[in-house]
């Protein structure tokens, strides 16, 4: 690390550590410079905004989320224990920030945001998301249907944005709910996978999945 | 209408025609006061911040829509045609404010706004927003499945949400793929309902019930 990146990480650091502390309002880019010990000027330097702070959690938590379920997604076990798995890893390592939460979504959720995770920004943070639900669903053993696995991971994404929107309003102890939420509609999701065999069914997953490629493009 | 009663909507409506015409950021309280001929003062004396004018349309937007809806539905209608009227109504009434979408959400999204559809400061306007759904349900022929009927308005506004993120961040001319994702979306759900009858496909759904009222509590 060069003394620019250890000082960017230090700044990155301390304004973590304070919007989980004291929260995002109280947390001033003034603020954050006295705790790391630098001028405003260069902490400006490093982070242009606030909402660049966010950014870079946004990339630390999804770096973490990565590197938790990767060590404990082990090379079988069905995709509903899978699934389990790295949702419950993704709730780990957003625990920390969750006072947090709804600062995150409200800046997060504007299209222009280069946090908003569907926006043209956040593509590398976006794929790394992606690329942990592909991982779940690639090492299933009994394997998905064929004809869902391509769209799969990222059906699981988005049901994931849900259930982390989710546990931004819940005031539960610890979340409690929301661990509550991914333990039943996991096993929910899988049966319901199951049932593509079923030809009426079949026949609705596929009209899904085909709407679904047609509105994004 | 009291004086009092008038100066409130001239302001409501001076602003929310500023919010449409120039965004939210650059409509100021002194702006609108400006522009309603009043004092500042008197402006924050009928609104106490720009969220409160937000909290103002919200209710606007949603007794626009209940009306527009209840004009549109007549007695008939299977469930499906009766959805895309309600869904394309509320479209139709949101249109004019598509530039202040992003906005609104960034406002409502956090759980302590009183704006925000799941917290209990908004009780009223969304227990407004339940009984359009609840409505289209009610009159539809046939009926929906009975297991389903109580449930079924608030899961239907749930999905409501999920289209209306979805419509903030479609730039599409006119929003056109929100309403290709209504129309296509509406008769998968309608047709998924049918097929409650199918043993598997019912016991995943009385699950899916009993999962989202304990989640709830």
């Amino acid at each position: 690390m060069t003394k620019s990146e250890q000082t960017r990480q230090l700044v990155a650091d301390v304004a973590l550590r304070m919007f989980r502390e004291i929260g995002f309002a109280k947390t001033t880019m003034r603020a954050i410079a006295g705790e790391a010990g630098i001028s405003v000027g260069n902490a400006y330097y490093y982070f242009a905004s606030k909402d660049d702070l966010v950014h870079e959690l946004y990339l630390q938590v999804q770096a973490e989320h990565a590197a938790k379920a990767a060590e404990e997604l082990h090379d079988s076990g069905d995709l509903s224990a899978r699934l389990k798995t790295v949702l419950h890893a993704g709730l780990d390592v957003m625990a920390p920030y969750h006072r947090f939460g709804a600062d995150f979504v409200a800046t997060a959720i504007r299209p222009t945001s280069p946090v908003n995770p569907f926006a043209a920004g956040s593509t590398t943070a976006r794929e790394a998301s992606l690329s942990i639900f592909r991982a779940a669903v690639d090492g299933a053993k009994p394997a998905a249907p064929k004809k869902l696995r391509a769209d799969l991971p990222e059906l699981l994404w988005l049901y994931y944005m849900g259930i982390t929107l989710f546990w931004v309003y819940d005031t539960s102890e610890g979340q409690q709910r929301t661990r509550r939420l991914v333990d039943g509609s996991v096993p929910l999701i899988t049966r319901g996978l199951s049932l593509a065999r079923i030809p009426g069914v079949g026949k609705i997953l596929d009209d899904v999945l085909s709407l679904s490629r047609s509105v994004r493009s």
